[in-house]
């Protein structure tokens, strides 16, 4: 399994952001090549303006779906059938067009099993929107579209460093009413689980932040962690997740906490990506944990600002290609464990006549 | 003025934390005694009780009021007439008690003009509440005590780092609530004021914060960014303070954004706070502007977890007693230079001959 190339489908996000700059960046080192296969879900022509724009030589091979990929090339799928005209820069309906007909290809291929991971560039939240596509972003609509119920988890993660997020793209003023006890045990659950099965994580330990300033001190300033967030650590304990806190947010992040946990469960977005993005600098990756499909990300946006300046950092979308292989491998080991799992012998390890009774009887299948 | 020694009032805070520990180790410097005259409002015994458990060498004079306090000394006031029983490292209504009576003591020397600052040293917010004090912490109070109307700013400090919060201890149920145009308007104005008067930066540029993650995206996560964040700072830069925003936090945080400005105006307590201390590490100060005193306190708070050990650090205090003597003495600066203010002339700038005439009359007088 080590060995197998993994196919790394890459949707092209939106054109007149970074989002070719940072793909092109990565894959024109070509030693990537030996430890995945892209296969690149946007256009060829737009891909060639880029990097003739930006003079990065990358080759490429046109492929009609995954299934065609070939390993050792960069394939790319055409998914724009109309002429798309990139303006650098700018916000355009046309290429939020563009940036969903490109993820729409990817994910029906990912239907037909064409691939392992996905890598999204980045999208224009506003561009995109259309009858099809109604969210806040890729991991909202990755957990409609895909998610067979599942519910996604947002998970950002740089070396040790990761945080999930209990709400992400709410307004400040929704987040303290969706802050209840079943969601943030659930998130706890499933952070657990995605630190075990995608991060490899045996006995992974969670800190829990607060919701108000200084988690509440004891109710002065605030409610949620005496009536909420504590209730909601106690029975996700009580289900084997290993979690502490509420911890008072600012001195958790000050005073270096952080670096004492495997993960760390924040209750709303800027909780979480401030302090992160402030550690990960620009190597960030978000990984969509909790669903079928293995998807990361980089942790910026199109950054139109200095879109085709070739000035932008590749660092968090290779970053990002690297987390969704390894988050791939670990959950196919995680499998592998559990296909042939040894018979539970329950001893009664008080009784040690008993026990040996038990083990003869073991030994005889 | 500048040879004068400032003289530096502290209040004890709560005597089962770090606070004496920190003032201890601060005067155990006998340097710190060249830049200013401290007189600590508490008590001579529980001060003579952590000066032995922590070994401590500091010799102190025990004086009646600031009034009395010798240069060269640390001097000590009694505020504590009945027995305080010292308890490290738990919450004690006693010591609550003793931590309100050293800050009333404090309070009222400064109206009799007795000292220049006020560093406080950390309280319990929970043992000091009486029917004398109902407030989240200090600066509600001081404002409310000795503010005469004017309304206090809660600035946080280190080096070029200076992070002002437009709501400070409320619930995040409550922030978005408490964002107003005003309120945001008003925030800004005193910032800029603290910054030039308190800080001595003669064109202070301050950064905006938005409320929402990626400062609402357009309206798409949060409209507050629209219709009161912005409004807010065209109605202060037509009043001549120099602003920017908002920004998306997590990328202004994570991109390094915050190196460009003097000041950031942050939203709520944990947006401002946590990046902030992640930055300043123990050494962060926190400032009180827009009051008529000039108080500072350590960011850190009672710290129960670790008093006694004799492991707190004291740079936060030390900073605290620095920080208050440098804006003491800009404040006194900024005075003298406007004692004798030149008369303004009202140039018309599109007529030179009319400029000139008013040149003459300004030139006899």
């Amino acid at each position: 399994m080590e060995n197998q190339r993994i196919r790394v489908a890459i949707t092209q996000g939106d054109v007149n952001g970074i989002g070719y700059e940072v793909i092109l960046k990565t894959f024109s080192d070509p030693t990537m090549l030996e430890i995945c296969t892209p296969i690149i879900y946007g256009s060829p022509k737009i891909m060639t303006y880029h990097r003739k724009a930006l003079d990065l030589p990358v080759n490429f091979t046109i492929v009609g779906s995954a299934a065609e990929a070939v390993d050792g090339r960069v394939n790319v799928v055409n998914c724009n059938e109309e002429e798309v005209k990139v303006e650098l820069g700018h916000a355009s309906a046309e290429s939020g067009k563009a940036a969903f007909e490109a993820l729409e290809k990817a994910l029906v291929d990912f239907g037909k099993g064409g691939y392992d991971v996905l890598v999204t560039a980045p999208i224009d939240k506003h561009t995109i929107q259309s009858d099809s596509f109604r969210f806040n972003g890729h991991t909202d609509y990755l957990e409609n579209r895909i998610g067979g119920g599942q519910k996604a988890l947002m998970v950002l993660a740089k070396d040790d460093l990761r945080v999930a997020l209990v709400t992400t793209h709410e307004p400040v003023g929704k987040v303290a009413s969706l802050i209840t006890k079943e969601t943030v045990k659930e998130r706890l659950i499933q952070f657990s689980q995605s630190l075990k099965n995608d991060f490899a994580i045996r006995s992974p330990r969670i800190a829990v932040l607060g919701l108000n300033p200084h988690a509440g001190d004891g109710g002065l300033l605030g409610s949620e962690e005496q009536e909420v967030i504590t209730p909601a650590i106690e029975e996700a304990r009580a289900e084997g997740v290993v979690c502490y806190g509420p911890f008072p947010s600012d001195g958790f992040w000050g005073a270096g906490s952080f670096t004492k946990f495997d993960g760390i469960l924040a209750m709303y977005h800027d909780q979480g990506l401030v302090p992160f993005k402030l550690l990960a600098m620009d190597e960030g990756v978000n990984l969509t944990a909790g669903l079928p499909l293995v998807r990361t990300s980089p942790d910026h946006g199109t950054a139109y600002d200095i879109a085709g300046k070739n000035i932008a950092s590749e660092a968090s979308f290779r970053n990002a290609v690297y987390l969704g292989i390894d988050v791939f491998r670990h959950r196919q080991g995680e499998k592998a464990i559990r296909r042939n799992p040894l018979r539970k012998s329950f001893f009664d390890r008080r009784d040690d006549s008993d026990r040996l009774k038990k083990m003869d009887t073991t030994d005889e299948q």
